[in-house]
């Protein structure tokens, strides 16, 4: 049975989470779906702007890093954070951008496995992730290597040389997602320590840190968990590494008595260690608008929306996309998917241009990928309707082989 | 002759920075001595904010990283701040925060001095910065020392053996302004790098980095620039040092191509190497505010007033507070002075609550200085007297001798 815009305002008649798109704002007719790239605004991040700069910086100045809680802020932020991600109170804690994060927690693996020279890691993941790994090992100079494995190579790839397994959950081009018990199993198995990427899974479906009985992990804030622009990044650390995992990057906001101002480094002996220096406020204190939306859904619920709308987003590609060059890069397996679906398309850039000029926003990835990210709390079933609608008239029409479609910026 | 408040009165009346105070918003009634800890709030800050949050964030979403100029904004403001610490065009970068910058900048100069292990630091400075070379001394393991040195013995510290001098420019607790054109001559004929903190002084005095011929430097914005609470830091690379000296904190702001998704990392052969990822942009845009401010002051009239008030409060200290048990910390040379005045008092704690409940803001520094920090464009010279007078009352009074005044918080 072919499917109509009916049924698509009929799942949305239904959807338990549909009263969430209110706390959101989202320009007039537009279809967002780059929330895997930056969420969309909830509708209370500037009331909490203005409270951070007008009241807590303007009037109370200083007394904010006690009065306000700034100085704890990293925590607090952190313990709801835990609660997505199936970690414990005092296993997270926020700090520094996601790049930061990867090294802090590699180098900290790394140093707990002195005698091994291995590091697994995805070849085509984000590269940021292996970018800051290639910098810590030549800094370090003491000939580690990355091994890179792609999915599918990673579990063979794990062996008694590995010191850590470093990778992201869910890919960000293809919207892979990786099974975090299997491989963190195995890596444990040989005596190797993991280091998960959540960037594209925190927020978008249920992680299980500790049911995965994970070592390190970290994540971003400004994409499903809707924090502001590049807001604050995360960091795990399981409890039974506390003490003992130590990361390198060692400044006072990590030391045993930061306002000792003593003159020699002294870890403190848990999650702070982890953190550096003061970090933005403003935009520290924003993130936790975007939590707290968060702090009321049930992620269940959202994991089920989700895969209902890529399910459905694929079926409508495959129904009334034939023909025009599209294949889906993304797993049809519900346990192999994250919250997005990319398509392998040659003319995916000025498509995907022409398309945001239609106001559904998606985004391309060099060489051939469109990406659709589906973010539960604020798309509606209609929109996965109407951003297939939008594009058949795109391709039906020819209006995206125009020159002002072909024009690449320097960031895409 | 003895000073009145009429005196007082009299400056502030022919003072040309005077203006600027309508510029920043503070408590009615307060005297806000504490812009060396954390700057006061422009009052464009909060438009600035609205604008980024509604607009760039919640309207334009990502098209904000080229249309709002969000990639680009590190290098931005980089040249503005390069204006007041003379330094050139592409020469200064926003990025992270001050800790990570120190360890940046040392990393990448012990890199280009291999054959030598010996890093000068004076051991009361700030300690993140003495605890971030000690995390990247013991991280790399190859014999590196700090050779720590106070105010009067760093020249004669500065010998062959030396890779790196990294100091604060105006140190945090005492005001002492060392002389950098001499420290960094020194550093240079013995073959060392010089990497400076201007965390006390950019903003507060006329630095002349080129001038001096530095080699590396970095500060913080969120004192006397006031971007805000925690805003991102600043790092400069002179010239002749781009392309050869490199950070190890390698993340995909600083690759030659951040688009094109490579594998392995290419590094930048510029200033924008020192960045690694993404910046918390509502803070980072925020402090853009602070910056255009000082575009429009000037420099000169800023350090004439901050040594005249630095002076007429340290002689009304004399005049006015004989017999407290005061003594001044701050150097009285005006070639060795930041702009702060800090004080010894045995009960310093106390006596500086007792004054922030009477609305004079400075703050206490164990185990016994109080500091008063002096920021010309919003502090005006009846607000010296009015500290002062206050102070005068509460020792005459002994209202500081109180329990209430006596309870130290975690944050000080």
């Amino acid at each position: 049975m072919t499917l109509t815009r009916e049924d698509f305002v009929a799942l949305d008649a239904e959807d338990v989470l549909a009263p969430f798109a209110d706390e959101f704002d989202l320009p007039e007719g537009m279809v967002y779906l780059d929330g895997n790239s930056l969420g969309a605004m909830p509708k209370a991040a500037l009331a909490r702007a203005q409270e951070v700069i007008l009241k807590e910086w303007g009037t109370d100045l200083i007394k904010s890093w006690n009065k306000a809680g700034w100085f704890n802020l990293v925590e607090k932020l952190g313990d709801k954070t835990a609660t997505l991600i199936g970690a414990d109170k005092g296993e997270v804690i926020f700090a520094d951008a996601t790049g930061l994060n990867v090294y802090k927690l590699v180098a900290a693996a790394l140093d707990m496995r002195p005698d091994r020279k291995v590091i697994v890691m995805e070849g085509s993941n984000f590269p940021t992730d292996n970018y800051m790994v290639q910098g810590l090992i030549k800094q370090l100079g003491r000939g580690h290597e990355i091994r890179f494995a792609e999915d599918g190579e990673i579990l063979d790839a794990i062996d008694d040389d590995v010191a850590v397994v470093c990778l992201t959950h869910v890919h960000y081009k293809t919207g892979n997602l990786h099974d975090m018990a299997a491989i963190t199993a195995k890596a444990q198995k040989v005596g190797a320590l993991t280091v998960w990427d959540l960037c594209h899974s925190a927020g978008a479906l249920a992680v299980d840190l500790n049911g995965c009985n994970v070592d390190l992990a970290l994540g971003c804030t400004y994409k499903y968990l809707n924090g502001g622009p590049g807001s604050q990044s995360f960091m795990f650390v399981a409890k039974r590494h506390h003490g003992k995992a130590a990361q390198p990057l060692t400044g006072w906001w990590g030391h045993d008595a930061p306002f000792g101002f003593e003159r020699d480094y002294r870890p403190r002996q848990d999650i702070r260690q982890f953190s550096t220096g003061t970090e933005p406020i403003v935009s520290l204190a924003m993130s936790e608008v975007g939590l707290d939306i968060f702090m009321r859904a049930d992620m269940s619920e959202i994991r089920k929306k989700s895969l209902k709308q890529t399910d459905l987003f694929i079926q409508l590609i495959k129904e009334r996309l034939d023909g025009y060059g599209f294949s889906i890069a993304t797993p049809l397996e519900h346990d192999k998917r994250g919250s997005q679906v990319s398509i392998y398309s040659d003319n995916g850039f000025p498509i995907m241009q022409a398309l945001i000029a239609a106001d559904v926003v998606g985004d391309f990835r060099a060489p051939d990928i469109m990406r659709f990210g589906f973010t539960p709390l604020y798309v509606s079933y209609v929109d996965v309707w109407d951003a297939i609608d939008r594009l058949k008239n795109i391709m039906e029409s020819g209006s995206w082989d125009k020159p002002e479609f072909k024009n690449r910026g320097a960031v895409t």
